[in-house]
């Protein structure tokens, strides 16, 4: 996803601290203080317009959610969804989800989600892929032992890759659906894209897979 | 495929040892001298009317194919392939592949193909399903260390259950094509549910995976 560039997305960032978190390298560690409880910690990489990690933070009160993405201004239209959600367990962070060990310890978070993310199709792309390995590496040294990896796409080639990539790296699926919209799943929480490519009649594909110990 | 009783296949398969391997307990571990070589040896499990496996026999001289399957008036139709296709490197079984490792000795057996194996949608049926973890076992069991099993299928749900039950098993994914007939790969050879599927306009799922050292 592109965006322009938002006039006044800096502000806007800077005028919700409680939302968003503007030094994130010094809140390493002490993520549980921020959210003021030791709940569970969920993180979206690449939230976009955030309307996926605000309807899961409604919807799930005893779990707190991050979102992340690399862009000012989406981030700044995901605080737009949060303001409007005024829910206490989410915070957003502008920040590249290639550098997620500068912001998170060991464990420090329980689970990953990753929601249409940038398919990069040419083969000389495939590191710039959210699930090449080293993202994997990244994700695992910032979850606990056997941590999971939620993941939805529209794109056919990203899911085929991924599904080998994280099998390769050692991953084990829990599940896969290869027509999310008509399988049974209590609380799919759908993302813009998601909106977007299921009402154009594409397929959206799913994947549960956790780490090896 | 439930096929009806065919008169005369108990006879047609018993006038045609060259390809019809009736005795199959006493071949184990002579499976080479059968053939008259050392190529490698893959097995399709469930090979129906035999479009698959003559088509694989034909178009790879160096390999020896072997197909299986558990009703007898289907493998004679297969039967009439072989004859059509009159290769000497291939032979059929009638027998049930949850029983392997009484014909075949450990990592006598090279790769394994299912395909448009049945899907038995009920989740009381699981273990009748060749992706099934008692069905993996056996196939490790005759297959080398990191030995490979290959799998096509229209059903969607068998594919998102296989994809998982290999996962949990430990078997690692090496390619994944969710519809295969738009995808570029070379040499596949189409079996008879393939063509009825596809022509219907279903797509066409494939993996490929290997069994742990
Ligand atoms: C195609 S959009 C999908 C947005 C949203 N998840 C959805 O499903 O509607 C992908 C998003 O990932 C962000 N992104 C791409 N690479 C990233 C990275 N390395 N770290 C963080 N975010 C990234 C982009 O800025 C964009 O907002
Ligand atoms: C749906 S048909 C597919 C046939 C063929 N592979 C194709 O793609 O056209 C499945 C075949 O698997 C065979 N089969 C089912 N269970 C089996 C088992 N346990 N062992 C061997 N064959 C089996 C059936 O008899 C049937 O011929």
């Amino acid at each position: 996803m592109r965006v322009r560039n938002r006039k006044g997305a800096t502000e806007l960032l800077e005028a919700h601290p409680e939302y968003v978190v503007l030094d994130p390298e010094s809140a390493k560690g002490h993520w549980q203080e921020i959210f003021g409880n030791k709940n569970p910690i969920y993180i979206e990489v690449g939230s976009g317009k955030g309307q996926f990690i605000s309807g899961m933070a409604k919807n799930h009160p005893d779990i707190n959610f991050i979102g992340i993405d690399i862009q000012k201004s989406v981030l700044s239209y995901a605080l737009d969804k949060v303001l409007a959600t005024d829910v206490p367990n989410i915070r957003l962070l502008w920040v590249d989800g290639d550098a997620l060990t500068n912001y998170f310890e060991a464990g420090e978070i329980d689970r990953l989600y990753l929601n249409f993310s940038d398919p990069w199709p040419k083969k000389r792309h495939e590191k710039r892929r959210l699930t090449y390995k080293s993202f994997l590496e990244t994700y695992q040294a910032i979850l606990p032992s056997q941590g999971e990896i939620h993941f939805k796409t529209d794109n056919r080639g990203l899911f085929e890759y991924s599904l080998v990539s994280l099998s390769q790296y050692g991953m084990i699926l829990d599940g896969v659906w290869l027509d999310l919209h008509a399988s049974e799943i209590e609380g799919n929480v759908r993302t813009e894209y998601e909106e977007k490519f299921s009402s154009k009649g594409q397929v959206i594909y799913r994947l549960e897979a956790h780490f090896p110990e």
